[in-house]
């Protein structure tokens, strides 16, 4: 390459990152436990690719605040429109679809993987990110949704988040009841009016009356324009957050079916709640609907302190396979935001694993004998120690510690000219060295004492760093 | 949905493909035992996204076999293009430069995950497909390389398959000599003589001879055109697979080096071997390339011997980084083809894990005593056992029976009301039943033996279920 050739800037699309060894390792554990409940319930993994036809992933992003969110299209060879994925449900649905002949029904299954949305990134919002989902494909009645309820549950229990979280579950039907009830008929108003229940606990009763009414100003002046519902039709959904639902509601005896299944197995209020306030992806759901609250407080970015609010959530859709199949098709299903819940881990202290412990480093002091180094390196992995040779360049021996220092490596080996005439190797414990190090404050007691150093015969090698790396624990 | 919209056909754009449970698990399993070598080694894992700009990309395809293989690209809202990697080297490079400053040097990392072809599949041949790589960046010795090799051996041997593979090891510079030495000098004629000195495993010297100079005729008699090159030129590429290397060239110094590590610790040719036929990315790679071939034979499509082939390999690669660095930054890394790799352990017995067991299922005998049933699913699964409750039409007691079949349930749990006022369950244990059952030729023998079938209390459920399923073992 010459002088001359422009270099291209290393950088990445906005709303995609790299992820780090210790994001790995704790999402990976994180994940793990996720699992072992999933499976405890019956649901068995299934994975599809980041590909499908466009037409077969129609159009449901879940999220109706972002009515124009995009999905990643292209053509392909045969002109035809394939998208990336931008949920796990839709992808199920067409693989429930296809092979209906063959699988289980009700059919159970979990699904972990990247989702795309070809939209405007923001701060914690990704181009791509991580969804864990488990559905119950061809089970009609409420005890699947309850199913879901409870083992979100057991999932944030798994995590450790016990008494840290609340599953809050409400239906469709009711709300579409209410606002019958309440003769919202438009789309615009119908959305304008969930939207003002949502808020319910952020301003109270008093400033959800002002958003279904005319308005509502905040503290800094700001206006929010109301639904403009009446007085006597803004009580309706009044009485209802309050408590009263509709009478005469199925959605109102499917939540009471599943509240006798969550008594049943023993799920009290405070990890299950059934919540008026729900308000979940208007176009997308047809029943129960349901969210995972994490309840404890955070700073957001003004210093506020808030709830740390959703982690996932989801409810039952019963449209969705019908796309494909001519008889009904009902399914319940719900979805983890793992980014989102691995940050909230973060926050607790539950995210556990973190990096690798560094490798055990063996210096080249002696370009011509590299052999030997290598056969150190050998012994030490064959007996399952994490080691390695080191591979930059070795005339400067700081820079060589600095590399081990730099990989949180336990301790170096070094075989000089003098070591190796004597058949020893001089060890260097690095973190009991950093702690003698501390202890000392003069640099000729530093070089007299040479904190962690110590002297072992070669063929002691192994037992030698197994013993350091035990006391090191 | 009314009845006159029209279906979308559940179908994968061609070249994609769903995994089954038992392929997760197995696939799972066999990428954690690499990944334990992987680490033992030093390396540590890096995940970068599934997009990246275009031009951080750059046309690095390897297999030059396909020159024109595409890759999957897409404008952004900013207008700028996108590509989905089509490899995990590319994006290496651009993490690396990117984070120049703050990784350890040399930076020996781990990736797994999908890389995108845009191009025609056929057999085995997918547009979405699992790599495995590992790399070494910012150190330019053959040590760097030597240890590849040795990893790639170590791999082998932690997934059972010693004895049954060769690392296969040649340098681009070697090649490059002789093709230097036998005056060939256009790419085109460079490309046909590599070719030729690939094939000499399946047609011996004469073949490559043939290949060399005018051409081949196979036994069907369909010719294959050669390289033209005359007796003299083509005696000095024969001489080179004979084993006689040109002299005073770097790369043969580099593979006698690499030749000591591997004696040093304790590789012999039976697992690291230098071969002058290895052929491997002729664009891409500037040194040692090599490649993992399974040495095992077994039927092709046509129903002949083969052996198995190439389950990966890599090489040294020191132009990729500086385009986007001015000084020179070496690497050398390989990449393990996860479904290929998966799918040889699959033929020789060493794959695995299988699909998770089935569940317990309990049927829903009564429907109106759901949360009784709910009740005991919940007993069980707190107790760690994989329970369901049947969720789907409770009717048809034969169907619950067949989809716990269908599930590979090993018992399944009946309380009707006689039980119900008894205090008693049924257990009908699934995998006795199926053997008793098998032994029983009378219709009237079978009702009354009920194989398989007993009767608990209701207290011990999960005590009685536990002694079940370590029973089953």
């Amino acid at each position: 390459m010459t002088e001359k050739t422009k270099l291209i800037t290393p950088r990445l699309p906005r709303g995609f990152e790299d992820r780090t060894p210790g994001e790995i390792a704790a999402v990976g554990a994180m994940v793990e436990k996720i699992k072992q409940v999933y499976e405890r319930y019956g649901f068995d993994p299934v994975e599809t690719p980041l590909f499908e036809f466009t037409e077969t992933l129609g159009k449901f992003l879940p999220d109706t605040d972002r009515p124009n969110a995009g999905v990643f299209s292209l053509q392909d060879d045969d002109e035809q429109w394939m998208s990336l994925r931008y949920d796990l449900t839709a992808p199920l649905a067409r693989f429930f679809a296809e092979n209906f002949e063959t699988l289980p029904k009700p059919y159970r299954s979990y699904r972990q993987g990247y989702v795309f949305r070809n939209e405007k990134p923001g701060p914690g919002r990704f181009r791509q990110f991580m969804q864990f989902d488990a559905d119950t494909v061809g089970a009609g009645g409420p005890e699947a949704d309850a199913e879901m309820c409870m083992m979100m549950a057991d999932v944030m229990d798994a995590l450790g988040l016990a008494g840290k979280y609340v599953v809050r579950v409400n239906n469709r039907k009711v709300l579409d009841g209410v606002l019958e009830a309440a003769g919202v008929t438009t789309d615009a108003q119908k959305l304008t009016v969930l939207r003002a229940i949502d808020k319910l606990d952020k301003f109270g009763p008093e400033g959800v009356r002002l958003l279904l009414g005319a308005g509502r100003k905040d503290e800094s002046g700001d206006f929010t324009k109301g639904a403009g519902l009446t007085d006597i039709q803004a009580s309706i959904v009044l009485d209802y957050i309050d408590g009263k639902p509709p009478a005469d509601n199925d959605g109102v005896a499917e939540l009471a079916a599943m509240q006798s299944l969550f008594d049943a197995a023993g799920y009290g209020a405070e990890k299950i709640k059934i919540d008026p306030s729900v308000v979940r992806g208007l176009e997308y759901y047809t029943g129960p609907v349901f969210e995972i609250e994490l309840t404890f407080k955070v700073q957001n970015e003004k210093g506020q302190d808030v709830v740390f609010g959703s982690v996932g959530g989801g409810g039952r859709y019963d449209g969705l396979v019908s796309r494909f199949r001519r008889e009904p098709v009902p399914a319940t299903g719900f979805s983890i935001g793992v980014s989102r819940l691995a940050n909230a881990l973060k926050l607790t202290g539950n995210l556990g694993a973190a990096e690798p412990a560094g490798p055990v480093v063996v210096l080249v002091m002696d370009k011509a004998e590299t052999a030997r180094y290598q056969a150190m390196v050998s012994e030490l992995r064959q007996s399952g120690i994490r080691a390695e040779m080191f591979l930059g360049n070795t005339k400067n021996f700081g820079k060589q510690v600095a590399y081990a220092d730099k990989r949180n490596s336990p301790a170096v080996i070094i075989e000089g000219s003098q070591e190796r005439e004597q058949g020893i190797l001089q060890i260097k414990d690095l973190v009991a060295g950093k702690q003698a190090a501390a202890a000392i404050s003069d640099h000729a007691e530093w070089q007299a004492a040479r904190p962690g150093q110590f002297e072992i015969q070669r063929e002691d090698l192994v037992s030698a760093i197994q013993k350091l790396l035990s006391e090191q624990g």
